[in-house]
């Protein structure tokens, strides 16, 4: 339909069920991307880079772009403030790009409030809860009051997955992957409520 | 997940928006599926087949289905039935299959409400309605006043494409179907909310 328009694929599921693999594994195969970094008040972990995991600020600033409603959706999550901002978003659709979210069960009714009609939900989970232990436990950047709460975290999140478009269950990586592809591929062919407003009017006329 | 889920495709665009020919195009690559027949009061045209373009009965056999409430859905277009039975839905279903609907906006409305969670809809157009005229009057089968009111349904059903979730714009043949193949595919991971519920529950068991 001629002009450019971006869309919206939202990724969510708990630490461990696998998104960063998975995200690895397409993103030579969807196209011209844009992966959202949200913004966090929780302190830099070793390893973690500014702008490539998140946008560190303090919980003074991060309140600042809260009043401003900076934020397509916020939450705070283990004591800690998280958010996306809205400008990058805005900026990465108005290009055409598929805009990658990770973000949670809270965050996906968020940008479904506002970006609805553009966006596409997946859910990714390991296939069991004890699967999930055993991935966090063998990873060794976590204390095991961090696995409690991500363990805890998991069972409140997986009571919400159908509010989401799709599932996919990460037992086996390459068939995840195959997956997460189609979906990804067939989300670029939504369109805004815009795009279809203008579509019909011209329809008629021509 | 384990026990075999059909899923639903409903297709739905005025006639001589290609969907015929794209079905055709992609029915090679959507995997096992059931395209369903339609029930309609209306005369039998000359080529066609009974229980291949449609089950041809009388009002009188129509309106008995419907008391017994044997319809997915039902309408009345241009004076005549049209309506999809239940039962060999659910057999297709049961089996794993892909249902593809041909169906109009009315009927999608209905397969919505009873099969929402695994239903996928496209709503397929001609780029114009004077596209659509051409081709409509391309056709030596259809009499002008036939033509005039499939246009004005046409007219009438383009309003309606936001409860799509997807709009298919039929310029090009092969581009149109590589989209609709991709959506056809990525509709097959649509999970039931039977489905659904029965994976939370094992979830945290095993």
């Amino acid at each position: 339909m001629g002009i450019k328009n971006g869309v919206v694929l939202v990724l969510s599921g708990p630490s461990g069920a696998g998104k960063s693999s998975l995200i690895n594994k397409i993103k030579e195969d969807i196209g011209d991307y844009y992966f959202s970094i949200s913004t966090t008040t929780r302190p830099m972990r070793e390893g973690e880079i500014e702008g490539v995991h998140y946008h560190f600020v303090t919980e003074e600033e991060f309140k600042k772009d809260i009043e401003k409603d900076n934020f397509l959706e916020y939450a705070i999550v283990h004591g800690n403030y998280y958010g996306t901002s809205i400008k990058p978003v805005k900026q990465a659709l108005s290009e055409g790009k598929l805009v990658l979210f990770d973000i949670d069960v809270q965050g996906n009714t968020a940008v479904n409030n506002r970006l609805g009609d553009i966006t596409t939900s997946v859910f990714i989970t390991p296939p069991t809860l004890s699967e999930l232990e055993k991935r966090l436990n063998g990873r060794s950047t976590d204390a095991p009051e961090v696995i409690a709460a991500r363990m805890s975290m998991a069972k409140r999140e997986i009571q919400r997955i159908s509010e989401y478009d799709y599932v996919v269950v990460n037992d086996d990586l390459d068939e995840a992957a195959e997956y997460l592809k189609l979906i990804a591929k067939t989300a670029r062919l939504k369109k805004s409520n815009e795009e279809i407003n203008r579509f019909v009017q011209q329809w008629e006329d021509i």
